[in-house]
């Protein structure tokens, strides 16, 4: 598979299947972030990997993350501030820290695409088929994948690439994905990636 | 407590509160329907009493309803479409008829806000309380909450005054109210009425 | 051109191209409504006769109008309070009937797309291509065909299909609609209509 | 008036009005720029001042922008991109340089509103009265007005505060904002805006 990706080169602009990552540049320092942490700590390194395999693949990666309040900020400076040691989630950021050619959409509330310009981006991209990961599985995971459905989106949500706080949480929202949404769910590894890359990007006529 | 609608009339076009009933003008014409019915006909004999509460305090009551693939229906031509005797819903419909003070919104996918009219009209109410009921609970009422926790309302969500088509799916639902929406989780006979439908309406200024 | 309609049937749900037709049910009881009754009424009656043309070449007719504040009406309700002899509207929405197998969509303020079915409807029928009428051509008109040219719509705007207060303002429309929407702007009879028909429906993969 | 910036501080998260600043960060790199351009010059020293005004008041200003199609970029990278001495823009960009306390909002379309945060935004803000201004005045400051409109914003549109292409745009945009928007047009120095800065913010209750 040929890589389009030049010395210092950028994905291309257009993908069948985007990867969406929830809210991993977090500072997890709310109450009962503790649990979360310990369950979003494993699913971190297995996100790394993931977006490693969907950059061979052309398969752009979008970060859509809550700014906490910070509305005067750059998604940059955002990095920034969630990497400063003096909060809990510095080890999640940095294993999936973002690189040039990620995109990113700030969202203000749970849903990525709840007053956003998700929608556009993806439009953009021609994308209609979508991995969504991150945090937390039942609640923003959850929040978006029902707007992503609602919009007509092929959803595959892998239940090791996103974390809740408890098992219960876990497994209602992974019901919810397969019998409300008709969504794809499986581990990480057997996402089907390559076939999954294929077909032409959806475009607008 | 005085009421407004006279001889005739209708209730005020203003209130703080609103009921939100969401898609019991329903054919049940669907494969598994027949678990969601067994459910909804008591469900629905609830309904009809809380809405006469309602009716007494001067709390309009809005219809939210899919119209099954029928674009260009009118929802009082929807409604006689459902009653047709060769539907399971029949019953269901007879038990909650819409008045002539009621309100309705065509609601073509699950939640009630998306592509509709719902929020202008919640709006044009005054009210940012909402009491949200009908079918399913885990379908179309939890994404309509979750549209509604992301624009600011306050939510009541009466446990019997909606139906599932299973107990886990009732329960991962009643979870999700709680936890995720922070709303109000409790039995129709438990909802304070009178006081809700207390306080002005909201204005935008 | 072989018609889908059989004896008391429905246009087919499919067509890449629709017909919008805005605010024509109308009682016209606002101040300065009689000037705009004046261009109103000629161009009722060219409406009509392109409906008709439209019916014959299954091109669907979407009836997008306001409420008045009638928040609970039926559309079907609404054209019957309209139709009312007291209000001066009487001529032009005689002129204009909505028929069986026609669309409609409230829309509560100017714009045809905010928060209102009509993108969705558009969607079902596969319209990528619009025909905007109606009333007035600076108002409604202008801002449902803004929002139409942001969502990627190709635009037709027939200047005789529609109508303004005064020459100045339907100037101003014609020349917003060819510069900021790339539309395309001519006399109703210059609608390439048959051309226009022809291609497949946009479907979302 | 005491102002809550501090040496270093930022302006307060709340204010009754807010000023809304369109597409004024701007490579200017398109077919006609050269003649938006001649009149952009003047008004982004008109801007320039009026942002210093409205700082001494403690009035948020917003930078909505588009972002020419760089979905990967930051608000800041996208300054210094147009900062570029390549590009025509550059001196624009110079006189309205963003500052720490102000904000922004990508746009990727006309409207400021049509699915980005800024909605959000001046809920965050409170702010329910508007001052638009920026480029172009018939293009994306009407698109951006029409929306704020149909949002219930009160509108303050200063004539010298944007500018069009030609003065037969200029004329009909103000028109446009006067007769269909209902909004306040005149010149900057006309702007009440110590008046406009008093009240409460707007608090959804």
């Amino acid at each position: 598979m040929p890589s389009h990706n030049g010395p210092g080169g950028l994905a291309p602009d257009s993908s069948p299947v985007a990867l969406l990552i929830l809210d991993v540049i977090n500072t997890f320092d709310f109450p009962g972030a503790e649990q979360l942490l310990q369950r979003a700590l494993p699913m971190a390194d297995r996100l790394a990997e993931l977006k490693r395999r969907c950059g061979e693949l052309d398969i752009p990666a979008i970060y859509v993350n809550d700014h906490f309040g910070r509305w005067r900020s750059d998604f940059s400076a955002l990095v920034e501030y969630c990497r400063k040691t003096e909060f809990r989630g510095r080890e999640v950021v940095e294993k999936v820290l973002p690189r040039d050619n990620d995109y990113f959409v700030f969202k203000p509330m749970h849903s990525g695409f709840y007053q956003t310009t998700l929608e556009l981006l993806l439009q953009h991209l021609g994308s209609k088929r979508l991995v969504i990961t991150g945090l937390a599985s039942n609640i923003c995971v959850l929040c978006t994948a029902n707007d992503a459905h609602m919009r007509g989106y092929e959803l595959w949500l892998p239940k090791d690439g996103m974390a809740a706080r408890s098992d219960v949480e876990q497994t209602y929202a992974e019901l919810h994905f397969r019998k409300v949404l008709s969504a794809k769910v499986m581990p990480i590894a057997q996402l089907p990636l390559e076939r999954m890359a294929q077909g032409e990007p959806h475009r607008n006529a």
